[in-house]
């Protein structure tokens, strides 16, 4: 199940050069350049860190869980040698000067860090697109939104440049370029990685988490960054579910529901229980995240936005200004109305072995779409995408996107298979749990699809 | 050392009853009435109470840690049967109907809950004035500034209403009139004692904490109320103190200065060891503390002041409206400010026992006093007592004023003479060490003084 366990056994018995896997990222970044996934990369310097590892095998050293494994990291965490441009051109007052924690913590495992990704500008949207480093592109289709703020992660993973991407989530920067390029991505909870050497969008709602091919390659990859260990093994009993059905109705496109149907059926017959669950608060979500998330990022780009705004876009500016002339009382209201939801959902969670719903309420979209076509109507893509994870962003639970294969016509006939993903939500501090369950529902749904032409 | 363990141990012994202990509460606050600590008493209730506990001891039961003591408890506390009005006029939408859980665990410890306190309106100010209830007066000179908000908490103790008040301390609420009226008051870490039932100022920096005539009875009933145990034997080395003396150049009274160097002075010959500490951050802390608790006042009441703002006095009003302009990222820089002076206090109190230094810059102005003239010049009353609390609260350190005796002549020859506190600071979640500290300081430095006519 695990490339990466797969990938560091082969590098141990010298059947595999870390060498090998940097020119194969090498090439296929240079065949994947029109998606644009790749912020900045040095491959004489990749090159010479395999080597290293390649050495060290080769002497029979003690090699790291990652060791040998190219990962790229999304280009809003620091990393020693390479730029951060958070995929913005407005000055990055807030930033450290170290690198990464999470980042030093891949490197001391022997990952082999060889790119930085590209990104929705300074993470503050989730379709990929950016005037000023040029949109990321679907794979399945590049006329489509590859999905973000990780879209060059997400870019990467599925279209194999290196095994592993490292993005930020902060309402779905994760799992929705996961669910879009049909990868897995793994949001933890709350606090479990550091996030010093970050670009903070909001703090209290910022998380780094991994994507990868698989769920299992995303829980290697978590018990690196996190310093958690995370059983490999199998799921002991038949998991429950709950499904938010009330808060779903309406909401997704009718394709993704009947996947999504579908997928139910399998876990079902496998012998999952699934039940509905009443989520009376979890509509409010979307406006409770809003202000706090338009406030706490107008507050990390202040000096940027006094000094008049210049390098943002206008994809971001409109969402900061509305951040600047936010009023304390409503923001207090909103993390008022947070804790409200929170509550809820931790309830839910403790009654379940994990939330159950589709990633993303639809399809990616085309680039420059606006709002889209569900059961209820047309509502903004924003919020048939972003409305599906940020709940779980912003109050810290563990969320997990898991690649279930293509769905065909999903935006009527003629339009290419399009990759979908399922999502799972653990309780706070579930992690293991719920990357267990993970590797299990993976199992029996499907696994990352290739783009055609890698 | 402990009134309050005497008191128990004698109503164990049927020496003394409960019911006379109520009894002479009453006449206390009979002949305190002119100095108006209480805002509603049911007597007849108390006495009810009592009688029932003195039958309990009669009767051979196992009896509570506070049994047939009276407490009384400041009027933002909800208490079975009671009113609660919060000092104001203005309705109270944030108010729950249950009674708070201190006061459930005081009452299932034994104490005899007899009266509602008087306090600062809305506990938002800390002298004492009020226009509502009519001002609570000094037991030393009526003309006097009594503290707050916990007013009526101070003169109750100070005159023997009942052994005990609890208070609420946001900036300084318990140890300003702790030191004003010649008592001990003890503000425990934050989040120590449960705050449901309770009316807010601002959650980020509101404590719950007692007001008694010693260090040890604080501590027995900080026990009962944060359900922890405290030690309470001697300390068991000698101490050492860090004071940050570069803070308290310029901001003390010549008096209340002369007055902390003989305390110093009596300290350092019992064998403790006092330090100077810088403390570059500390001259902040109050404008970091003005808009946080001003936003989060304006968020409780919002409903009040949307529906104008009846029934806040003008010594209310306009900073509650100041908080309702103020915007968001005023209000998060001062949060992040105040990280920052959290990070400085918690570093200096893990490099002593304690912080010392006095419990206020000023002995207790005239009622109606705007400002107060110290080593530095002229400052604000609110500088010169709040000033010297509020960094504590709002970091959520543990800090205890210790009655220090009485100081002649503080504002000229001819003024009476006037209570002074002294102020110990722990470290986070260090309650049960500091406390013993302070009852190590209070042998040394004096004990509760007891106005003339009590």
């Amino acid at each position: 199940m695990s490339q990466i366990a797969e990938t560091v056994a082969a590098i141990a018995a010298q059947s595999l050069t870390a060498q090998s896997l940097i020119e194969q990222a090498r090439e296929r970044a240079r065949r994947a350049s029109d998606l644009n996934p790749i912020a900045h990369a040095d491959w004489d310097a990749a090159l010479a860190e395999a080597r290293a590892r390649d050495a060290q095998a080769k002497a029979g050293a003690r090699l790291g869980p990652l060791h040998g494994v190219p990962v790229s990291i999304k280009d809003l965490f620091n990393v020693r040698g390479m730029p951060t441009q958070g995929g913005t051109r407005a000055p990055l007052h807030e930033l450290s000067d170290a690198e990464a924690g999470l980042v030093t913590r891949l490197r001391e495992a022997g990952a082999v860090i060889f790119a930085k990704t590209n990104m929705h500008e300074i993470a503050l949207g989730a379709t990929g697109e950016n005037r000023w480093t040029g949109d990321v592109k679907n794979p399945f289709d590049p006329a489509r939104q590859a999905g973000g703020s990780s879209s060059g992660a997400g870019v990467s993973v599925a279209t194999g440049i290196g095994l592993a991407g490292i993005g930020s989530d902060t309402g779905g920067s994760v799992r929705i370029p996961a669910a879009f390029c049909g990868v897995a991505g793994f949001k933890p909870t709350f606090g479990a990685i550091p996030l010093d050497g970050a670009l903070y969008l909001s703090w209290t709602c910022d998380h780094a988490g991994p994507l990868a091919r698989s769920v299992d390659d995303c829980a290697r990859l978590f018990e690196v960054m996190a310093r958690r260990s995370v059983a490999h093994g199998a799921v002991a009993r038949k998991p429950r579910f709950a499904v938010p059905a009330d808060w779903l109705r309406g909401r997704l496109q009718p394709a993704v529901r009947e996947h999504f149907e579908r997928a139910c059926a399998s876990l079902r017959a496998a012998g999952a229980e699934i039940v509905d669950v009443a989520t009376p608060l979890l509509p409010t979500a979307t406006d409770c995240y809003t202000p706090i998330v338009r406030a706490e990022a107008a507050w990390v780009h202040r000096r940027a936005l006094e000094a008049g705004g210049e390098g943002f876009s206008e994809l971001v500016l409109p969402p900061l200004e509305a951040g600047r002339k936010l009023s304390a009382l409503d923001y207090i209201d909103a993390m008022k109305r947070r804790d409200r939801i929170r509550a809820e959902l931790d309830a839910i969670a403790t009654g379940c072995d994990a939330m159950l719903m589709p990633s993303s309420g639809a399809l990616p979209p085309l680039r420059g779409q606006a709002d889209v076509e569900v059961e209820g109507g047309r509502i903004s893509v924003r919020e048939a995408v972003l409305g599906q994870t940020l709940p779980f962003s912003m109050c810290g639970l563990p969320a997990l996107s898991i690649p279930a294969g293509l769905v065909a016509d999903g935006y009527g006939a003629g339009t290419p298979p399009l990759p979908a993903g399922l999502q799972l939500v653990g309780r706070f501090d579930g992690d293991a749990s719920l990357l267990a369950l993970g590797r299990w529902v993976e199992g029996l749904v499907g696994s990352a699809p290739m783009p055609a032409g890698f």
